[in-house]
Order: C-alpha cells, then structure tokens, then sequence
C-alpha cells in the first residue's frame, strides 16, 4: 500500500529540519516567505494531504459542516438537506453526512469521525435513545458549535431547530375529531423518539379536549415502515377505527390503501391524516390530509445559523431555541361531515 | 478560537523532541513501549485529534468509506445507502456521504473533501456531465479504489456495478406496445447523463422494432421532477399521448395524477410507466408499472466490493463491469388490452 508522506520525508528532499518543513505548513514566520514557498511545492508535489496545510490548519478551519441524521430515506430528511446545501454552497463549505440509522452506539462513532474530519460545526437530528451528550464531550470541550434539528435532546437546553409537534398533533387529531370521526388511532413511532413523544401527547390531549375516551389500543407504535402502515389497517379494521392519524405520510399511504383494499370508503369509513407533506401525500387517491412540515427552510435556518456563529455574526447560544411554523393542510381524505 | 494541539505541543509538555512524540504516535520501534504509552497518554489527554493517531496512520487506514452522489432525495438513493450501511456497519467502517447536486465543480470539491479525510475507498454515481476523470486523479494517484454505480461515466472501462438500463427501457415500452398504445411519450433527464441516455436509446429501439414512427417531441427533457410531471401532462394532453414511460416514478405518479384530473382514464385512454419501483408507484391509483432497480441489492454489492478490494480478497480491476437485474413490474396503470 501507498506510504502516507509526513513531513519527515518532505525534510529528507529538502535536506533541511521537520521542525522548518512544519513551521512552514503552518505558516510560522520564523520560516522564510521564500522558503515556505519552496516547502509547500515539494509537499504538494509528494502529495502530502492538504488537510493539514498552511491556511486552514492556522485558522482551524477545514470549511466542512458535518450533519448527522438517524435515516436518509424520507423526503423531509431529502429537504432539509437540499435547504442546508442552499447555503452551506453559496458560502464556500462542504456538508458531509452520515447516519445514525437510529442506533446510539453508531451515533457515538459518527461523532467521532466527524471529530476526526475537523468539521468546523455539526448539524445533528438524534437517534432514538440518545440523550444528546454522550459522544458530544469533545465538541463541547473544544468549542465547535453543535446544532440540534427536528429531534432535539430531550429537557436540554441546547441550540435547537424545531417545530412545535404536540400542537401540530393536536390540530390534526382535532380536525378529524370535527369531521365525525370518534375512534381514531394514532400510529406512531419509538416513543424515545421527541417528536413521536410529542405528537402522541398532542394526539391524546385532542381526544380529552373533545370528551373523547382514550385506550391504550388507540396507539398502534411501529417502525413507520410502509409494512408497518399494512399491518396497522388490520388492526384498525377489527377495532372498527373510523380516524387515523399516523406520525408520518408514507405509513399513512399504506394504511389507507389497505383498508380501501379491505372495502373500506375514504373518507367516509375512515378519515385519515399523516405528516411531513410528503411527495406521496399529494399524489394518493385520495389525497391525503397532513402536517406541512418545512424541511426546506430548516435546513436552511439551521445551515444559515451555524454559518453566522463561525463567522462570529451571532452566537448560537444567545437565543437557543428555535420554534418553526408547520401548517395543517386539509385534503380529501379527511374532509367529509356526515 | 481553541488551537489546534500539535506535536510540538505535547513534546513541550513531556519535555522531549517533537520527533521522538511523532515517532511514537506511529509505533515506531525506536521509541520505546514505555515512552510511547507516556505519550499516547499525554496526547490523548490534550486532545490530539486521533485521526493522525498511531494505528490508522501506520495502517493508512482512517476505516471510513466515502460516497458521493448526485442527489439524496430519491427513494432509490435511501435504498442504496441502507445497502451499504448494511455491509460497511458490520465491518466497522464508517460512511460519510455527500453529494454533488449534479454541479462538476461540486463534485470535484467533494472529491478533494473525501480525499484529505482520507477515505480508505471511494463509491461514486456521477453528476451530470461529469466525465469520470478530472478530480479523480488523487486518488487513482494514490491507488485509493473508486467504485462506480447506477450512474457511470461513459466510455471509460472503470470499475462499476450498473443494470441495463436500455434493455430495461425497451421491455417496459415494448410492454406499452403491447397493450395498445401508439403514441407514446418519453420523460426523461439530462441526456448527458448515462441512466437516462441508455433509456432513452431503449425506447427508441422499442419504437423501431414495433414499426412506429419516432418524432422529437416525444422525448420531454426535464428535471424529473413532482413539476416537470405536471407541465408534460398539459404537452401529452394537446399533443394527444395515448401511452407515456417516464425515467422515475415519482415524475410518472404526478403526470399521471394531472392527467385523471383533467379527466383522462388510466389505463383505457394513457397507458403509464415509470422506473425505480419507488413506494410511490405502489401507492398510487392506479398503481405504476414499472422497473424494479434493485437498490438495496446494489448498495450491497458495492460495499462488499470495496471491501474485498480493501482486504486484499479480491481486485476491483479484475472484472471491473457489473451489471445486476432489473425486472419488469407489471401493474394496473398499464394492464389494459382495448
């Protein structure tokens, strides 16, 4: 395998000390403008890793924003990262990106690599079960700012993007409750998770508010997969539900085309309700009432954030947590009054 | 802002020569085990960055796999990504992603990304336009592997896992054919880039075999995106289309969606089919034929790939052109016989 060249090597072709070979990378005045010039040719020319060159080393900067996010595979998550690239473009930085595929272990190793890859600040929506400070000690030790978005770390007060999700829920489950709907369920994902938590209390806190029962059969907690929307119709079809609100659009899109494949009319039978305002969202039949939740322009405010505290514009900490507007946005499968 | 530790700090520290800190953070057997661990201990107490630690350099192993690609926002893509978290999780390796928004000069900042945080390999679908070559000279300098897939620059015999996508697109527009459709419209993208070029040609040869005439206005150049669905619609309605093949699903769902709003029946007036089995085309009324492009599969395949060329078990370059099945997914958006 190829010898990684240090500076060492770069010495022995110059004939001079390393100590000068790494004065002058890292632009110390001791060394000769000259000779610096001389040093960072011959290291170019060896290919010795400019990651740890002159500039960026003095100014601490490798111009890369790290984003860490439990899963890529939904259009929100596709969204708040076409938002943050927006930004993060136009200002000269780099996003780099991994997945904590909702697993903490795997959480604590993508910090590390993001620590490792000298990431100037880091985007992060957390896994289920994190608790937001194991694996972040060495960002906080040495003072790259870390933002939360959309699951923020549970009763911290850290710089955070979110949206009010319990009230959003609320709305939502009130909207199909004024439809006529009375037995509605709610599927929802690990209660780990805050934004699932939330909306599960905004969810309940609807049916109290319109003097509905409430039983712990109503919450129907899966992976939110598209399997998992199938397997909840058959649940809901023997409890004879006749409202769904499910925590996210594809589980909702499975759910409804399931029980329409069972007989079931939407929404007369049953209303229905997701969230996210997904692509698939518009384009089911029918269309699907939902959560406008607005992944472009938080990513966005998040990568424009961050940005304006490296650059010393505002500082992340001064006014910590963000709230962002969502919107109910009503459809045809919900909106049917007997 | 908190300065960078450097060996020079940490010799400083332990009152020793900065080439005695650096010799011992690359196990070099000229320091003893003693002094080493002294100094491990005191860089790792002072917040040395461990990627420039002892083992990985020594290895010239940062256990981290790069993957660059044109856009995340695809179903297709999350699949991919699942396939390769799949492999490279169990291996201990960690993914960092990022992607080029189909710009060269942002893939070829990408490339520079990856390459100074030394990725061990390298797994690329291209921008549009990209050749394959300019910016990737840095890592076949360095014999860091590049593994192409799905989209693969043209004309250069590199390693690379594809499907056939012209044999593919032949089959679902000879399948169109079939079912009565003369008039037939393809939506594609940038003809500069591989997938959609091959598909293109595909339904071009269907066209032929079957006898019918090919005009230029029926391949409809677009972005593929929810929008570019809706606008081709208004164009096949006046344009009298009585068959469309759209190069992804979720292009194909939103033209078909227009199209039923204007009053058109799916499949007795316009027969439909789109690409990528997205969730989206099972979830539409009526539901989208379409090919089924294995990406969990592909990601898999890739991973291992790499991997294998990692550890020395096999050689990308040994049969670098992979091409894995794709399938025919009939389904009722096409399945009508006059």
């Amino acid at each position: 395998m190829h010898k990684e060249v240090t500076i060492y090597d770069i010495a022995e072709k110059l004939s001079i000390s390393a100590s000068t070979v790494s004065r002058a990378l890292n632009a110390n005045s001791l060394v000769s403008k000259k000779t610096q010039q001389k040093i960072i040719a011959m290291a170019t020319s060896m290919g010795y890793r400019s990651n740890t060159f002159a500039a960026n080393l003095r100014m601490q900067r490798s111009n890369t924003i790290g984003l860490i996010v439990p899963r890529l595979n939904s259009y929100f998550m596709s969204e708040v990262i076409s938002g943050i690239e927006s930004v993060t473009n136009d200002a000269g930085y780099n996003l780099i990106i991994s997945q904590s595929m909702e697993n903490v272990d795997k959480e604590i190793s993508n910090l590390k690599t993001m620590f490792n890859n000298r990431v100037d600040g880091l985007l992060v929506s957390v896994a289920a079960g994190s608790n937001g400070l194991t694996g972040f000690d060495i960002f906080r030790d040495r003072k790259i700012p870390v933002l939360f978005f959309d699951r923020a770390p549970h009763g911290l007060t850290v710089p955070s993007v979110t949206i009010d999700n319990e009230n959003a829920a609320f709305l939502i489950t009130q909207h199909l409750i004024e439809m006529g709907a009375k037995n509605i369920f709610h599927i929802t994902g690990h209660q780990s998770v805050s934004v699932y938590k939330e909306r599960t209390s905004g969810f309940k806190r609807a049916l109290l508010a319109a003097g509905l029962p409430f039983n712990e059969n109503q919450l129907i907690v899966t992976d939110l997969s598209e399997k998992a929307g199938i397997a909840a119709a058959k649940l809901i079809a023997e409890l004879k539900g006749d409202g769904v609100f499910a925590a996210n659009d594809s589980c909702a899109a499975t759910c409804m085309n399931e029980l329409k494949l069972q007989g079931f009319k939407i929404p007369q039978d049953v209303k229905f309700a997701g969230f996210n305002n997904d692509l698939i969202s518009r384009n089911i039949d029918p269309a699907l009432t939902t959560i406008n939740y607005p992944g472009f322009e938080m990513g966005k405010v998040i990568a424009a954030k961050l940005l304006d505290h490296l650059s010393h514009k505002s500082d992340l900490h001064s006014s910590p947590l963000i709230t962002m507007k969502s919107e109910l946005v009503i459809r045809a499968s919900s909106n049917y009054k007997p």
